[in-house]
């Protein structure tokens, strides 16, 4: 019932900002692009006749009055901002799918009982900036205001800062009023659905995620007439240990996962031994239990490595528990599928997702579409018209059984 | 006989230009860093009196007349661009020490029979621009002016624009003249002489080089909803490999060397799992023979690494046979060392030098002095005036012998 070539017109017009030549998008947290992507969406926002207004982390919401200003909204979305390398639907598509359904509504003139808001979050990506799902942390109350708004990117740049200069250092505190309840539209960014050829997937929750960042200090020295037994190798020791800590999830399939994602070299010269190295580990499992496992055994890992004259320093970044969306909600997903006649197909979701801090305060629910060949955070991520409009229909029954008409 | 404590002196004024906090230097080549250093020498040099030149490739060659003008010049020099975290030694030393020698001929009056030339060559370090040792190796004809001037850093910015904008792109010719021989003062660089505890060491010729870039490439996919048998990680096949590339001098000690300085990865996000990873090997030994043997179980192992889903290509950036000096040149250094009253100690280099490439068709020698803890290429290298002194005496008789009193 929704109109699905207005949503991909709407998703091809947003993935002209920042736009990279391999037909991905880098438009990353609080920069120029961010700034361009926010405006289009909320040209349209406005056009659909919703009324804006901005917190104090730059987090966008657009009411959709109801019948009764006196019920708690309810609330759907997503976040806009991309990886360096990132695609044209990864958040994107959960953001103007929630625009679509209240555009639907106001083609079919359908007045709701709740009112509707369409959420836009800041930096759910983490890449510029950590922590990852910062704007839907701090409205969760799993983060705080704080700590958002003087986290820094790699030139020192801070999120208070970034967005001010952008203008979107709104005045509205973060969070602190009720929603009733928080779907999010998202592709899998996985294989499994496209694998099963299905068009839209129930999510039941997500991984937990913990986050690492190590750092092996050794001695730079020039790489020439330093003889070998000499040496202190910085990037001798992090790459016999990134081997060993990729395997830290070969015990623990299908769920566990493990990632060296980012690894800066000191001073990165040809012709110096590295005298230090810093990369990253990021570690999920859905049972909670086997994280603190993969944990305990990064742990010992790193204890082993440490060698003469190398030091070895472990630090948790993040740390995220393995999530359970509300039952309820969930099952207004199942009903709407069905309704719809698709195939029901849980999954759950092995990335965070903005749902996942809301889902500590609000009841929440997700629903996946495929993408193609399960690729994401790559430029060439894709997904097909039909199945994007299948996913948005499940959101609009959902969200309008959810709301009241 | 030469000024110590000049000497000194004017390694600590150049090294105020782009000092670094921990002490070091980051001067790199043709940036304004390197200008600044480049015109603080050349006030020096003419203040004793030298007439400058400057080549198409911004080497500077400073004339001491001699008695005989018809006479070839007899060179002495090194560079002055530095790493990026290097220290305050590296390069300046042969270039203030081949001053301080000039200075000291004019404070005793020495007018000698050929011309002396103080020669501070561009680019030396190869960090900022491949290939290494660039001004020296065009000037004696290994490398190509348009190779050179065609060299780009990470940045896209070529030498040759980089010479145009700091105001070093000079009119000469590269080379092209005939120079009776060329002797270089350097800092080890290795901890022999410092273990040894001797001041000065007999340079009879240095290390062959072969450098390589490797780049491996897979797929960027999300690190949470991406199955592991699924994933095609660059940085688990490149950790790997460089870990077997790393015991590729293991049979070959204690000459043989094996370095992986740089490496980038892409997209170089944390929660993305990476789809491409660059990284360097700089492999070296006395002989060869042996190096080709090196060269070939490199070709053998990126042979076995490449799997399913992954490509991995190397290609070489530099090749440097190893060098023996001329055997009548290291006599004039071998003398100078006895005349002095020190101990003889001989050395193969580790590292390259200009005067490795000069000696491709100059006849060449060179003189170490130790640097502390043998740690070069590190901002906190540092050296001894008195061994400093020893070797700029070195030098100074060398030289003299040479040119003729
Ligand atoms: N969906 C998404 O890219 N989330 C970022 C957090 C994560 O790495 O799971
Ligand atoms: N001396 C020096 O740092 N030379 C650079 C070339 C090399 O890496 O050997």
């Amino acid at each position: 019932s929704i109109n699905g070539g207005r949503l991909w017109q709407s998703l091809m017009d947003l993935a002209e900002v920042g736009a990279t030549e391999l037909g991905g998008n880098c438009r990353l947290a609080l920069t120029d692009e961010d700034k361009a992507g926010r405006e289009l969406v909320s040209g349209w926002l406005r056009d659909a006749g919703l009324t804006l207004r901005v917190d104090a982390l730059g987090n966008i919401f657009a009411r959709r009055a109801g019948r009764n200003p006196d019920l708690p909204p309810v609330m759907s979305g997503s976040h806009i901002d991309t990886q360096p390398t990132g695609g044209r639907f990864d958040g994107n598509y959960g953001v103007l799918a929630a625009l679509e359904v209240v555009r639907r509504l106001n083609d079919l003139n359908i007045e709701t009982e709740a009112p509707i808001d369409v959420a836009i979050w800041t930096n759910e990506e983490g890449s510029r900036f950590v922590p990852v799902m910062m704007g839907s942390g701090v409205f969760a109350g799993v983060l705080t205001l704080e700590q958002a708004l003087n986290a820094r990117d790699k030139a020192g740049l801070s999120v208070a800062d970034e967005l001010q200069r952008i203008g979107y250092a709104g005045t509205e505190p973060v969070g602190g009023y009720p929603v009733k309840a928080y779907y999010e539209a998202h592709i899998e960014q996985g294989p499994v659905l496209d694998t099963e050829n299905l068009p839209v997937g129930v999510v039941t929750g997500a991984l937990g995620l913990y986050w690492y960042d190590v750092v092996v200090t050794g001695q730079e020295c020039h790489a020439g007439p330093s003889p070998m037994p000499y040496r202190r190798d910085a990037l001798k020791v992090a790459s016999s240990l990134i081997n060993r800590i990729l395997t830290l999830s070969d015990d623990c399939q299908p769920d566990g996962r493990v990632t060296v994602g980012e690894l800066d070299m000191h001073p990165n010269s040809r012709n110096v031994v590295p005298g230090r190295v810093r990369f990253t580990v990021d570690l999920r499992h859905s049972d909670e239990a086997v994280l603190l496992e993969m944990n305990n055994a990064l742990e010992a890992l790193i204890a082993e490595a440490a060698t003469t004259g190398i030091s070895i320093e472990l630090s948790v970044v993040q740390k995220m528990a393995p999530t359970h969306f509300d039952s309820g909600r969930v099952d207004k997903v199942r009903q709407a599928v069905k309704d719809l006649g698709l195939v029901q197909r849980e999954l759950i979701s092995g990335a965070g997702h903005d749902a996942v801090y809301l889902s500590r305060i609000i009841p929440t629910a997700m629903i996946f579409v495929p993408c193609i060949g399960g690729i994401s955070h790559n430029e060439v991520e894709d997904a097909r018209p039909n199945e994007l409009e299948a996913g948005a229909n499940v959101l609009f029954n959902a969200m309008l059984a959810e709301a009241g008409r």
